[in-house]
């Protein structure tokens, strides 16, 4: 689609695009080790089912894989391409080793919780974005707001998934509504609800995070107990506002592009329908 | 010196030297996980001192850091380079994936086992050297030369190492001599040494092996069966032989390259450093 954005698609943007997919497996695969993940998208995790050391190697090979899908790629931009690619997977790297990092702590700042699902998450969308941007032949100021598109247009999709997380249908979500509530994750609406809540509310809220549910019934409680303080202290709607806020940013960026704005309809689409998902 | 057996160095072998040092060490650094050893040079490794995470985490960055070294070498032959390197990082993940698998199989030939330590090991020598040839600015014919005496000479090297650890001086191999036999490491001697030997050195080999010692004593009482074992079925010197016909390839691809001899001397001192040694 970034490609699409300016012209014709080209042959090599396919490759790219196997490149980019190959390097966000291989971080699911490692991700998956370190989280002590048993299941990803339904099947048997690698480690689980190999072992670690099988899980590591094949996360390793398959890293170098979307490396090799670089080498045959227009030499006009593969220098600029490669470099993209290096800048986004450093950054994913240090955006995971933050989330494994603020699980330990204390405190997070909601600054530093966005940098680390900047990180973590948007900036490949926006490298995706931009490198398909290069292929169609954009200029730097036009890739450079395409970047700046996909990287606001992750926070919100990212954020979007804390929210839905704790306010989303059960039915549809397609995860356990609450699953980061149970799990003491400092997500947005967490830090905020730490960070807003006071009097009873804030009592609440520390007895609630330090219950440990021993069975359904009192999961229940604790996720129905923090989603209350959540409504009360207004952290529902201050989410709310966060999203509309990136994903603003994010239509802001993408109405700079310079590019007839019927080519634009697709990218709007695409926000539009990851940003108004209930699922 | 790849570089230098053609031109004057260049600035990008730097550049592309450093990235396969990033590259041998974040192997090193996986390895270590997989390997469960900590020490390397001395020092604890990353994953004791850090978590296995951290170290998954750290050698995935430095991968990533390897490749951002070919970001901004000359177009004419990155794509060249950025092929090799990840040909080369691939084959170096297969060969640790084929050391693992043979630890628990019964039997591993002799092809296998050498096939196992070009992979792991030579093949980085090798692309070292053709790499370092092709920014030398070398033709087709001698960037495979010199990849040919690399890789020959990387197996030479191994093999060397797997004989000092049985026949090396203890004073200066800087490692304990019989390592590989304590842990029944199938090196090419034990391998062969399963071939060769027959009436009662094979019944011995075989109580050696199954014989677990419990202290020095008796580690050292499997040490010297062992390498009684070695001699009295010539394995010893089959090994030797083995060295000089891989060292002999090696420097037969070396005089194939078509450059004056006088630039071929670094390497040769290199060659005969690396295979007379007994440290």
């Amino acid at each position: 689609m970034g490609n699409e954005l300016f012209g014709e698609i080209k042959e090599d943007c396919w490759q790219i695009a196997a490149g980019i997919e190959l390097f966000h497996n291989f971080t699911l695969m490692h991700d998956d080790i370190m989280d002590k993940a048993s299941l990803r998208r339904g099947k048997t995790t690698v480690h689980v089912r190999n072992g670690a050391n099988t899980a590591i190697l094949s996360g390793d090979v398959m890293l170098v894989q979307a490396y090799s899908r670089l080498e045959d790629i227009c030499v006009e931009y593969q220098s600029w391409i490669l470099k993209l690619f290096n800048q986004t997977a450093r950054e994913v790297c240090e955006g995971q080793q933050y989330d494994m990092d603020y699980e330990s702590r204390q405190q997070v700042s909601l600054d530093e919780y966005i940098n680390m699902i900047k990180l973590k998450t948007s900036v490949l969308l926006a490298a995706s974005l931009k490198m398909g941007a290069i292929v169609g032949g954009a200029t730097v100021h036009n890739c450079d707001r395409v970047y700046s598109f996909g990287k606001n247009l992750g926070i919100a999709f990212q954020l979007q998934d804390d929210y839905l997380d704790c306010f989303g249908d059960p039915a549809k979500f397609g995860k356990q509504v609450g699953g980061d509530i149970l799990r003491n994750k400092k997500t947005c609406l967490l830090i905020k609800a730490e960070e807003l809540a006071c009097g009873s509310d804030k009592d609440s809220l520390a007895r609630l995070l330090a219950f440990q549910p021993q069975n359904e019934t009192e999961e229940a409680e604790k996720v129905q107990g923090i989603l209350e303080i959540y409504r009360t202290t207004g952290v529902e709607q201050v989410t709310r506002e966060l999203i509309t806020n990136y994903a603003q940013k994010a239509m802001d960026h993408l109405d700079q592009v310079v590019v007839v704005s019927t080519r634009k309809q697709p990218l709007q689409q695409l926000a539009e329908y990851l940003l108004h998902r209930d699922y």
